[in-house]
């Protein structure tokens, strides 16, 4: 039976899977230094027996012949699923990602070096490149999925999401945004005015900040017997469901990024211990993309980790783990901080949209070749000089050469970061629609209504929906920016 | 060219095993404790793929056709070694393998529940199974290799060595600490008698001891960029030459044990360290095998680890990181004690041959047949009582229970403890007669001329030669048990 043939190929992908999740998380939490050259060998290698696999012609005749066979509706979706992941993963021919491959991996070494140079004359050529086989890349996958362009690219990240879709929700987002980044600023200024920042003490030993995330990570949900925290330089969300490994950083003179941090990671965590575990080996039991993935992230940062009434039941634990006692009033001002500022990154949720809205509309321009690289300083210094209100075009390093994501390819993924946060400010609405206690459940320090809800509308579905299937289903609306703005407007209005 | 798919597979067969090394270092150290199932899924299914790579049909004929081509020396050596590895690989039918894997997981796992309950009775008819079947898999290797089916077994682990050349030097071994054991037990008491013991403080914390540990590893010549320690509850070397795993466990209350098994294991990682990067894709390149291999760790732990002339060194050392002064005198006694006892891993470097010949004369006598699983219980309190006069017949968990090896069917394995130990001493008088200076080098913490004998002599040679030429070039004569006897008096003797 070839549905049987497909599951046992699944099996064999999803152990491929695994040892390059776990081989990566060690690399970047306990690898010793000189052991990069032979992990990579070891990474690329595997990796290529898994691209084998998992695109090899004759599972073209499996896909084919399982579609007629008698299968249940929850076998169907799982056809229907590894069909679409077959398709995006064959639509390009193998010498072409292999060139493509070798320009990529140029572009990003030259991008660390010339970055810290601030160097984009050297850098341009190199991204030219890169954007040339990118829009034979969307041309193709185009093709192969009746699909615009740049709609093809983000179908690798997020099934279903349409530019014609997201160009409105955004448009409204900046409207906004230009609107209130100013005023969420006044309001700080005044608040500040009325009440002086209370300085943190700086005095927050590793060990410390490691025992007060753990406990927030168990309290939250996250299951410490299929998962750990360990450190790494950039902090991530790795591992296999079954052992999800979730990293940090830690500076000793504050404590809220880390912890901040880690609530974002084990947002990321959640989804995946939560995955259904009967179709781990199949593309039906994965994440269902990088939009959903970030709104689980920032539901735990944003909308649980930076919520006033959180901070009624966590002000206790941190003092208790770090000896410092806070009023509310003396710690949201450092929780709900805007600036705005140059980089991504670094950006608050207030004025990080506006970040990915520029990457947006230039990206999309770019691929169907309204925009050309030459031209993208003056175009990325006009658009953050209107948005919000910094300049860039004497310093190409924190305007066009600021992210990796472009130098490696990565075209249609910038998206996913801003809708994620509007998912799940519109899951939050959901969410208090069918439980308007959740404040006070969060203040009490209880997370089982709220996971709850996500597990049976988000996690158990795994990639069963399109993600806008998803959120209609989940929220029982398309997505709406109006969520995200009134969620902003609570939080940071006057 | 046939000698270059050779060299190709080698590289896909180095990338699995990467994976399958780490993924075993990881699920001892930092793998969530509910991450075990899908790992020994994903471990063995690369483990499968690792085999039906290695064991195609085709590579027969690659290796054959590669006989053919003009190769250097050196080429001749690689493939001569992966022949021979293909043939220990490929001698036993699949369906055989998978039958007895399943045999022997089932006794493995019976085992551990058993052994601690002391049920001979339950575990004897399992032992059983097992024991056809390796007596099955002693004769078809034999038949393959044209070997005695005992020396079949021993092949796996030490290619070369045969039971005729072992059996006289183990039974000077044997007639010698026969008599030995009484007398440097006397030798000890007339000691302790003069000079009490000066006890431990019984105050370590771990984190100074792993400094130590770090300190002694480094000073002894590992590489800490291609290698890292950490704990677990079983010590091991494990990873792969570019990033060597090495574990050990703590107790607070003594820091010799941690201390010492630091040493062994960084005895193993300078081997694997320092094999020749070149053929590290090839069975060429790897470690010769696991008698040589204890020989490296036992090398490190007994020739300098308990030398007096490295204690001149290390008691400093100790000193700074311990923050505890000691003598020579106070130390010695530590560090050299012997006790009788009935298990082999806890024994002294006195004792422990004795454990290993008793095992090995019974499973000698098991694989041809001269002995059945029934007599055990009597054959091994015989012997038990007859070379450190100890009775285990009302104790089987501590007699033939004891260790899981024959439980997971690996006869012929037992050996190599012991030849690593004559070997390691061997090799510490073939050094010291070429640098007669070698003592007071360790006095002063000066391991280069001894890695440098080493480095030429073991490691650079991988698996070039056979187990016993390689102890014949490296110090110019067969294996004989007398250096390790006179070492032994010289350590331990009146």
């Amino acid at each position: 039976m070839s549905f049987q043939k497909l599951d046992a190929l699944g099996r064999t992908l999803e152990a491929l899977e695994h040892a390059l999740a776990i081989l990566g998380a060690d690399e970047a939490t306990h690898m010793a230094v000189g052991g990069g050259e032979k992990r990579a060998e070891a990474m690329s290698a595997l990796a290529g027996m898994y691209h084998s696999r998992a695109s090899a012609p004759e599972v073209a005749d499996w896909i084919e012949a399982a579609g007629r066979e008698s299968l249940n509706e929850e076998q169907a979706a799982a056809l229907f699923e590894f069909r679409r992941h077959y398709t995006n993963l064959t639509c390009l021919p193998s010498a072409f990602v292999e060139r493509q491959t070798g320009v990529r991996v140029r572009c990003e070494q030259l991008w660390r070096d010339l970055r810290a140079k601030g160097d984009w004359a050297s850098f341009a050529p190199a991204l030219e490149e890169v954007l040339a086989l990118v829009r034979e890349e969307a041309a193709m996958r185009a093709d192969a999925l009746g699909l615009a362009p740049y709609d093809a690219l983000m179908e690798q990240y997020d099934p279903g999401n349409r530019s014609a879709a997201i160009e409105p929700v955004f448009a409204d987002l900046k409207t906004f945004l230009k609107e209130f980044v100013p005023e969420a600023l006044a309001v700080q200024r005044e608040r500040l005015a009325r009440r002086p920042l209370k300085p943190l003490s700086g005095a927050y030993p590793v060990e410390k900040q490691r025992e007060l995330g753990l406990a927030m990570m168990a309290a939250v949900g996250f299951d410490l017997t299929h998962g750990s925290l360990s450190v790494s330089h950039h902090p991530f969300c790795g591992g296999v469901p079954s052992d999800v490994r979730i990293t940090t950083r830690y500076k000793t003179t504050e404590f809220l990024s880390a912890l901040m941090g880690v609530l974002h990671e084990t947002g990321h965590a959640l989804y995946e211990q939560n995955l259904p575990k009967a179709w781990a080996h199949w593309p039906l039991g994965k994440a269902r993309g990088m939009a959903v993935h970030e709104s689980q992230s920032l539901f735990v940062e944003k909308q649980i980790g930076r919520n006033p009434a959180f901070w009624r039941w966590a002000l206790p634990v941190v003092e208790r783990h770090l000896g410092e006692s806070w009023s509310l009033e003396d710690i949201l001002p450092h929780v709900h901080h805007v600036e705005r500022g140059l980089i991504r990154v670094d950006a608050d949720e207030v004025t990080y949209p506006l970040h990915v809205i520029l990457r947006f509309e230039l990206e999309r321009d770019l691929v169907c070749g309204k925009l050309e690289v030459a031209d993208l300083p003056e175009a990325w210094d006009a658009r953050m000089r209107d948005y919000l209100g910094l300049s860039t075009i004497d310093n190409p390093a924190d305007g066009p050469m600021q992210d990796v994501h472009w130098a490696g390819g990565a075209f249609g993924y910038f998206p996913s970061y801003t809708l994620g946060a509007m998912m799940a400010a519109q899951q939050w609405a959901a969410l208090t629609r069918e439980h308007p206690g959740a404040d006070e459940d969060l203040a009490k320090g209880d997370f089982s209504g709220v996971n709850e809800w996500r597990r049976k509308n988000i996690w158990s579905q795994g990639s069963r929906w399109s993600t806008p299937q998803l959120m209609q289903r989940a929220t029982g609306e398309p997505l709406d920016a109006g969520h995200f703005i009134g969620h902003l407007r609570k939080r940071y209005g006057g």
